[in-house]
């Protein structure tokens, strides 16, 4: 297979990577919808902008309703229907997802958002509902057709979405048989999901992540009414394939999920399964912008050869390729442990360390790399790159996004001390890259992350990002040579 | 001073870094025009996107006009009226130019480009032009007050701009007392300008390079009709405060620039002064991320503290601060030796060359430390780096076509390369860092440039870029501390 | 002077048909500022659509800025500046108010809407306000810099404009020295005002008209926070150069106006102030049309001579000037009376009853001159009369939403076929016309109205339109013979 | 049927008006798609706006692609698959065209453009094509698959649409086997079209009318590259599903149509097929404004009951009902004197003759009754009518267009007077509508029109358009009636 079409394929370049990928034929059923319709959809929604939101209807009842053009629920629902949310509970495997999630992302990031809090809001469900709210609202999210609930998850008040502790004050009284939430909530991805899991603080709670507690909402109250509002969307610069609100909970119906008093461990569940998708994501827009800089570069000429013919611009582009196998096989790593930790509760095995450290690691650096990409891919579309009518300026402003939610790098390079410090995960993490091959390299980076961690604390954190990095190569370079093998 | 007001302001940040500024009394009055009016009138100009052009009057005659909102001419009068071209050529130095420049594009890194466009289309006519076209059309283009014309210098056409020998088509006829053009260019921008500077090849020209020539193109015929068209304005993603459109050349009036048979040393003369003015910009684009991200970072609290006294980013925007000053270093370096060597005619100087190798270093590195600079600061904003509505992700868009027109790094670098190679440039450079401080670092970056330069061709280009990047952000670093002396 | 000189300024149009004009210096500058500034601005505000709103400054802080170009600023004040709001009180007189809204509204319509509901709010206050409100508010809403503060009427909610008595639902309770208002209201003019006049319903009052109140209400609270929210802006067809936005009231502090039981009348007298502008400016944006189309059809050619000059649009054009006086002339009767009965409080006067039946005449019959006329110069215009690039269809975009607030023709037939039921209204206007010129037309036209009124209710207000058209064109075309003399 | 029922369904409404409706199922079928599908898109591509142009694939190669989202192709194709073109040739009548067209428009008349553009096309060819012109591209235009092709008719310049005896500039040069056409065409719809009909002025024919050729242009030359460019789309305000361009023809290969002395006879019939095309999709519309109005008007109460109860509302809506019927009584007739005279060639019959008076009437009346209608509903609408949000004011912007394009009201009244005048065609019309219904209403008109055509020439044309609309209403009045018998 020539190098472009494997690279124009994310299943092709799937195949190479893993030794066997389950669901082949669900897998290539997708990837030709996506050539044949999907990428065209795409393209559109994206042109389109941010889509308005009619939030009355003509005889002035609220329906908050998002005026995506028609085909936006044909892209969306194609995802469902082959099995994004409903494999991974009924199959109990987070691998079909996730390679479905990187195919999508190939395509379009964006749509792959909805995806995602929809898994989150089914595995918490699933993993912490109550019988009634599973009996209720399980089967209908698990649907294989286009009738299929979506969910959501939202965290984020306007107070920021790093220090949750101090930013949610979305207040939950107890009701009668549920509970009544009150609260705005700022960066609410996916605002018309069917039913949305929320963080939300007790009445009478502690202050800080302690008091944080875990809530399903619906989106229509039992009566039949808006159960929460769309404030409005917001203007991203990209993944217009999601459409991200500011909601307004006023006495929300709710329903809590787990205990009243361990809510943040639930949340950080649920943002593992978010990172690891962003990962996943990250690094298949960062094969899409190879992929579009290569065939571009393989039809224009200067000088009297295809510019990817030119031995600097050829020369970029093997180490980019190299590279995105690295970016790969640490995102995979992430998730082979997800899949592996996915279903352990507090208090957790050494085992769910090593995954958080190998996912903050992924997240960070799969992000970072697929932002780098795409502004190179812009570059060697040269002038075509800026502008809005083709593609290449499309990959950076995509990217931007996953860089971004989900925690910027300073979350995740931070979150990512925490664990080595407090749980010692970097040692099973170099145990297990001395495995595939012992190098000095490896050692000596081994010695710097020690050291670095004897730092005094402000020392340790300004010291952090050299070692993250280099520690998020290094891993990636060592499991790429595993997935080889 | 606080560090943030020295940050907002582009001429605090110039005073801090050059011992001697002239017209401080203009810059002062520029800067707080651009405090109190320009900048919101900036903020509208981009927020508006791409503006409409209307062929046609109402009657059917064909006018081409660009409908900006009207305070875009007073925003773009307001740094002619300064002097950013008459200044130029009335006091024989390019520093009250550059340093206009590094002060708008601190504020609009676009409302630069018309700028540097009339700049090297009033330089060339003042250089090659015949006593007639100069009689004509310097004065015109030097007034001092909102009747000043502009220039344009358009040479891309849709072949591509690097390699100018082969893609430029468009064709020249000697007419009774001018010439005729026929033919289409691609990215033209200050697409209205009154006067265009066009390279084309006269018939029976030679191909390649050599038989390029450089024109001068009234926006009117003499019997008062378009001389040019518009064949549309591009959809860019940034610097929409200049019009970029596709200009169809039709039997245009065109006065010849110096010799039929020099046009190539002509046009990268103009280029010269383009991606000076490109790496001025550059930096103020960095700076005015970075002050952004501080300010942001300075009324933003999460974890009980100010995000900015976070060590991780505390860390990171003092090294960026401290690579500000050495991209600026080096940018100014490069506005230094063009001042000195504008003038000169082939064949150049020694000193020319070493010019012409800074500049590319320049054009390269700043412009690299923009996009960085600007996708930093988005991630700062976190979230809110990501809406339309705020200003961060502006930064970089407009950073991604810096870093793409007047040539992405790959030209910067190949021609870097060449002038190293042909010329020995980096010999004189590496003497002049050696004056500033004599370092190990400098003798080893001096002897890989000698390892690369005797590489084979391939193996050479191949490499180039990480001895490129080194020796940029080297020069930067050492031609800092000249400045701080 | 030249028609087409007279039709495009409104000015000159003025002074052909008043005897009279005070501070004519005022006007001319004014009406100058438009033709060098002002035009343009507004062809740039209508072209950028609806504004963006920003809810929350970076640092999370609520602050509702709308995001208009800083021109807009420009635009807006200069009419204040001129005394469109404080010349009214000072003055004593509505006529140079209504004469500046005559001119603004040649130029922009749109703008126009602010002005009148400053009035509105400044001459509710005067008239009803108590002495601390006076004290505080009346000072800022009748600066003569740009300073001055905006004032807004927002009555109408969710379930309509017209039934006010069934659909203000936002409810006013009493706190200690004022009261505090919830509710939303649904079409909100000019929705940054700092002052807005707001109709609420007092805790406990009875249903229905009766129990509604007019409160002031500013922008912020004593503490400085905002008083009340702007849920979001509307994306009119037209009157671009108004923002008006959904407006969420939450424990406003708010001030009576008058006495809580008579809120209906300060209701009413807010709308005739509306009403009356909104027939000035219809007649003013009908004038705009017909230059428009008249300075087409005198450049345009057909069949070898303009278009003009053919007789059938000859033809056209002169029944529509001759249309364009009477409507003139009906609007500014309303004026007049307006002027002379404004002061007045219930109970009204008999000749408080005959204004508000000129009103609704010419509320009705102005705006519908204007859709007509628009329609008409946009097929006038022939092709281009439909392109956004050109001006024509603006004028028809504008003049539907003249048509439609301050309530549609509906509203306007059966208040005014109240007003001769309970109020005999008409007699006194015919007699009035009848000492203009005692015509058969018009006699039968008594016979007709009084016909009407005798009809069984649901006959009456089937049949009442085409009476109602017809007083309106009879009286326009009496008063304009009087206004002549 | 409940009314609002029968007036949502442009089949019921059909079904009402006309005795007998071929291809009943067809049409069923094309409706039921509509209402599932169609509808969704329709507003999508309208909200959408002007879609993009891509002139240039990203090798550089001119390409012209418009960006229209995919769902706008399966929208497009929708209608040629149900025949509305190929069964008028097949089935060698035009009822199943219109019929079809009828249905099209009511939910989208932007759509319906496309479609009598490719009818145009068919049937010119059909009629005029020589035999390698008909072999070659009849069979692709009359396909039933989504291959099929589509045709344009472009006739008008920059110089303006009624005379194109002056305005049209476009040469036409023979060459070996064909001809090469070099102009520019203005307001050219479809203009992606494989084929389209061009009028051009063959090098040395007289000027005026007489010089007219009409031409066929395919999109692509023989060698596969393309044979005429899209300038620019135009920023229409309405009927945005179909792509409107300026058309740049350079030496662009073409096949005449018929001879070339006698073109104008050629325009003439196409035009024909356009304006009774133009006058069906009118009453659709027209239809389409009375249901949403009435559906609005049942469901809003204001005053205790539904708005549609108010005795004003209900009279306005019942005698808009009326005219409904009666502007379908008189477009209808349009359709049936065409399929009856359709395949006449000069010299005309009388018949023909009385098609082209009742076309004129038809164009007229029904454009005008669709622009008040839509402004009615508009009003009905209240403040939601000048909402984007909303569909009402969209209907508005559609009928405008209706109203302008294929010739505005003056060129249907002076057209329609030229053939009363010259051909006596109201004689055999008023004799057909006498056998109808003999009323004194009838034999006044007569008479009135016999006085106008009696008049000089100025006063003729001055007087023309209030008899022009009087036999234009009573001659649908009573072909109504005929259609109900």
């Amino acid at each position: 297979m020539a190098l472009l079409d494997m690279l124009r394929s994310p299943l092709a370049f799937l195949e190479s990577r893993l030794p066997t990928i389950p669901h082949l034929p669900v897998l290539r059923a997708e990837q030709e919808w996506w050539k044949t319709d999907g990428v065209r959809i795409s393209d559109a929604i994206d042109r389109a902008g941010t889509p308005w939101l009619r939030m009355f209807d003509p005889s002035g009842r609220r329906t908050d309703e998002i005026l995506y053009p028609p085909e936006y629920q044909t892209m969306l629902r194609q995802g469902y229907r082959s099995g994004v949310v409903w494999r991974a509970l009924e199959e109990n495997s987070l691998l079909p997802t996730y390679l479905l999630m990187y195919l999508v992302s190939f395509y379009d990031p964006g749509v792959c958002c909805p995806y995602t809090v929809s898994l989150g809001t089914a595995v918490s469900l699933a993993k912490y509902g109550g019988v009634e709210s599973q009996a209720r609202f399980l089967p209908p999210l698990l649907r294989k057709d286009n009738s299929v609930w979506q969910g959501a998850t939202w965290m984020t008040e306007i107070g920021g979405g790093s220090d949750l502790g101090a930013s949610v004050r979305t207040i939950a009284r107890p009701s009668s048989d549920s509970w009544l939430l009150t609260g705005d909530k700022y960066f609410a991805s996916n605002a018309t999901a069917e039913l949305a899991v929320v963080a939300a603080r007790p009445e009478g709670a502690p202050p800080g992540v302690r008091g944080l507690a875990l809530f399903l909402v619906p989106r229509y109250r039992d009566d039949g009414s808006l159960n929460r509002f769309i404030r409005r969307l917001k203007d991203k610069i990209g993944t217009r394939s999601v459409p991200t609100g500011e909601i307004e909970l006023r006495d929300s119906e709710a329903y809590l999920l787990g205990r009243a008093d361990s809510g943040i461990y639930l949340i950080l569940e649920v943002l593992n399964l978010s990172r690891v998708a962003n990962s996943v994501a990250s690094v298949a827009l960062a094969q899409r912008a190879l992929a579009d800089a290569l065939a571009y570069a393989e039809c224009r000429t200067a000088f009297g050869k295809r510019i990817i013919d030119h031995a600097l611009l050829r020369h970029q582009f093997e180490v980019r390729l190299e590279s995105l196998r690295s970016a790969f096989a640490l995102a995979w790593e992430s998730v082979r442990l997800l899949d592996e930790v996915g279903m352990e509760r507090p208090p957790y095995s050494e085992r769910y360390h090593v995954f958080r450290l190998v996912a903050h690691l992924a997240k960070y650096w799969t992000a970072e790399f697929a932002v780098s990409s795409a502004k190179w891919a812009m570059e060697v579309h040269g002038g075509l790159g800026v502008l809005g009518e083709y593609e290449a300026e499309r990959w950076l402003r995509e990217a931007m996004i996953l860089a971004i939610w989900e925690g910027t790098s300073h979350r995740q390079i931070l979150d990512g001390l925490e664990v080595m410090e407090r749980k010692q995960a970097h040692k099973t993490l170099f145990a297990q890259l001395a495995g595939i091959a012992r190098t000095e390299e490896l050692q000596e980076l081994e010695s710097d992350v020690q050291r670095l961690l004897n730092l005094r604390p402000d020392h340790k954190e300004a010291e952090a990002e050299a070692v993250f990095r280099r520690l998020a190569i290094l891993s990636g370079d060592h499991l790429s040579r595993k997935y080889l093998q």
